[in-house]
C-alpha cells in the first residue's frame, strides 16, 4: 500500500465516487520493479507481459523505460503501439493465432513469432516472411501456485523439426522459450529447463540451424500473503544456469514479466455487502463482497491466488470466514476450502482493501455479468 | 439449430461478416419454451432469471408474453423495466444486496426482495417498507449438472426466524424459495425441498404469520450431449409434490428458469485456430478454437457443462481432442479430463457450430482479456 493510494483512495471517498469497487494502480511501483529487472538481469531483454495489466499508462511508462512487449493478439499489438513501442519491440506471443492475425501483425511491423507446432509454422511462412520464430517447449512448472498446463508448448523432442521446418520454408529459426509456471516461487526451476534448450540448440547446430535466442518466459512471483525471493535472486539463478549450460556462448536472453512487474502496483478497494451465517450453529460467517471471480478476481478460481485483505478494523480478534462476490452464481466464492480469517467486529458497509492486486485483474472481469459493471480502474 | 439461425449465419458469411466467434439466438425458441413453461406449470408465475440472458430482444419478447423477471442487479431492474415488465413484475432476486441498491429497487417500484439472513431482513425493513421478503433455504441440489454451493440460503430451520424479524419490522413476510441446483435432470428433486417449505409454513402459521408463495426457483435443464426430460414432466413432478405436501391449501407459486428459457434458442458460431499435436506419440489432438472459457464459455469450467459442437465433416471418422481456447491463459482449456471425440478430417480455418449456448455466455465474456474482445451477439 503506497501513500498514493491511499491519497486517492481518500479523495474518491471524499467525493463520493466509491459506489463500487475499484483498483488503483501505482506507477511509481511499475517503475521500481522494471529497474529491479532490468538490475537483476542486466543482459536480457524485458519483454513485458501486456495481458496481465494493458493499461495504456501503464504500457505508456515501460515504453518509454525502455521495455519490450509481449502481446497475445492483435489488439495488444495495437495497444503496445500507440504507447510508443516500435514494431521491433514486439513479439507475438501467443502459439494459437488466426492466419489473418499473423498477417495483420506482420503488416504492423512485427517480426517475432511464438509457434509449437508445425501448422502454426506454416501460416507465419505463408503471411509473414523473413520473420523469426521461438518454439515453445514444454517444461516442468511445479510448484508455481499458478501452475501452466500442457496448453501451450511442444515436447522438448519435437522442437528442433518445428524449427527446421520454420528455416526450411524462409523464416528465421531464432530460439527457444519455456514458462516455469506463474507466481513461481523457486529460482531453480529454470535450470532443467535451460539444460532442455542448450540441448536442442545443439542438436540443430549439428544441422546447421543456429539459434540464438532464449526466451525465459514469465514466472516472477508478486507478494500476496507469503514472501517471495527478490528479483536478485531469480536474475543469479538464472545467470547460473545458463552458464552451467551453454558455457561461454551465451544465447540472447529475454524475459516476460507480467505479474512480477505490476502485481504489487495495484490495490482494490471493495465494500463489505452482507455477513451471514448459514445456521445458529454455523462455525463460519460468510462475509459477501462487491468483487467476485466475475468482476475481478477470476485468479481466485481453485482458490489459487490468496490475495492479502485489509480492514478498517485489523489487529482486533478474527474469526474464520468464507468470503464470497455478489452475485447470483454459485460458483462466485473467492475462499471456502481453507476459510478466511477476518476481524470479527468487521462490519456491513466497511472498506476493505485487496493487495496485489495489479495484475490479471481488469480484462478478466466479465462485461455485465448479473448486471455489474466491469471493475473500474485508475492508475496514478 | 433453427433454419432462421442457419440463413442468418450463411448471410453473415456472404458478407464477410464472420471474423470472430458469435452467438446467435432464435426468439421463436425463446417463445416455445415460454409456452411450454406456461403450459407445464399453468397456476404458476413464470419469472425469467435475466442473468441468463438480458439481450433486450429476449426481455422485450417475454414481457409481450406476459412474463415476470427474477433480477440480481439495479442494472438488470432497470433492463427489465426498459423491455416493458411494470415493476411489480420484477422480484429484487440476489440475497445479497447492497442498502442503497435496495433503496434504488425501491424508489423503481419494486416491491418484492429475496433474503436469507437477519441482516438482509434489515437493510430492507429500513429502506423499502412493507414490501414483500421470501426467504430462500438451502435444499439438497445432488444431481445438478451445475449444483449449486451452500452460497445461498439459510438453514430451514433458520427461515421462521429471519421470517418472523420481517414481520416485526414492517415487512410481509410472504413466502419461501429454494434452488434445486441448475441443470437438474431429475424432476423428483423438488419434493424434499416442498416438504421442508410445507413445514416452515405450519410452522409459522401456528406464531400468526401466514406466508402466500413458494418461489420454486430454477433448474430446468436444457438439452446439450444428453437428453433431458421435458419441462411437462417437471411440471407434473412438482405439481403431485405441492399436493402432497400442502394438501388443498396449494400456495402461489413463481419459477424462475433461465436456462431452460433460452440456452437451446442459442447457436455460437466458432473457428478453429490451430490443430495440432504435444509429442509426436501423442494420443491426442489439440483443437484450438477462437472462442473459450474467457470470451463465453465459462461453464465449462471443471468440464461442468458439455456442449454439442458441429463440424462441417460430421459422419467421418473421429478421434479424442483436446478444445482449448484462444487465450494465452493456461487454464482456457475446455474439455480436456474427458476428451472431447470430433472428426480426425477436421481442418484449421473450419467453422464449427456450439450449441445450446442461448444462456450464460454473453454476460460471462471477459472485458478484454488478452485483448480478445467480447462475444458478439445477435437475436434474432
Amino acid at each position: 500500500m503506497t501513500e498514493r493510494i491511499q491519497e486517492f483512495l481518500r479523495a474518491r471517498r471524499r467525493e463520493g465516487r466509491d459506489n463500487g469497487p475499484c483498483l488503483v494502480v501505482d506507477l511509481d511501483v511499475v517503475r521500481d520493479n522494471y529497474r529491479d529487472f532490468s538490475r537483476a538481469l542486466p543482459d536480457t531483454r524485458v519483454y513485458y507481459a501486456v495481458k496481465a495489466n494493458p493499461a495504456p499508462e501503464v504500457l505508456s511508462l515501460l515504453a518509454s523505460l525502455g521495455s519490450s512487449f509481449d502481446t497475445a493478439s492483435v489488439a495488444e499489438i495495437e495497444l503496445a503501439l500507440a504507447a510508443g513501442a516500435s514494431p521491433e519491440r514486439i513479439s507475438f506471443g501467443n502459439t494459437i493465432k488466426k492466419e489473418r492475425d499473423v498477417a495483420r501483425a506482420y503488416q504492423l511491423g512485427v517480426r517475432l513469432f511464438a509457434v509449437d507446432s508445425e501448422a502454426e509454422v506454416e501460416k507465419i511462412a505463408r503471411v509473414a516472411p523473413r520473420s523469426k520464430v521461438f518454439c515453445r517447449i514444454l517444461c516442468d512448472g511445479s510448484g508455481a501456485e499458478w501452475p501452466l498446463s500442457r496448453k501451450f508448448g511442444c515436447a522438448p523432442e519435437m522442437a528442433p523439426r518445428v524449427l527446421e521446418l520454420a528455416q526450411a520454408n524462409g523464416l528465421i529459426a531464432y530460439g527457444l522459450s519455456f514458462h516455469v509456471g506463474s507466481q513461481q516461487p523457486n529460482p531453480r526451476m529454470w535450470d532443467k529447463a535451460l539444460e532442455s534448450c542448450a540441448n536442442i540448440f545443439r542438436e540443430l547446430a549439428e544441422r546447421g540451424v543456429y539459434l540464438q535466442m532464449v526466451n525465459l518466459g514469465g514466472g516472477f512471483p508478486t507478494r500476496y500473503l507469503k514472501s517471495v525471493p527478490k528479483v536478485r535472486i531469480y536474475g543469479n539463478a538464472i545467470f547460473r544456469a545458463l552458464s552451467k549450460h551453454f558455457g561461454n556462448r551465451l544465447p540472447e536472453t529475454i524475459i516476460e514479466p507480467g505479474r512480477g512487474m505490476v502485481g504489487n502496483a495495484g490495490i482494490i478497494e471493495a465494500e463489505v455487502v452482507l455477513i451471514s451465517k448459514k445456521s445458529d450453529d454455523d462455525p463460519l460467517r460468510w462475509v459477501f463482497l462487491d468483487i467476485g471471480k466475475f468482476n475481478g478476481l477470476a485468479e481466485t478460481t481453485d482458490e489459487m491466488i490468496r490475495y492479502p485483505i485489509r480492514t478498517p478494523v485489523d489487529g482486533a480478534a478474527v474469526g474464520p470466514c468464507v468470503i464470497a462476490g455478489p452475485s447470483c452464481d454459485s460458483v462466485d466464492i473467492l475462499y471456502e476450502k481453507t476459510p478466511y480469517e477476518l476481524p470479527v467486529s468487521l462490519e456491513i458497509g466497511a472498506k476493505v482493501l485487496i493487495e496485489g492486486t495489479g495484475a490479471y485483474t481488469t480484462t478478466y472481469s466479465s462485461i455485465a455479468f448479473n448486471g455489474f459493471p466491469p471493475l473500474e480502474a485508475y492508475v496514478i
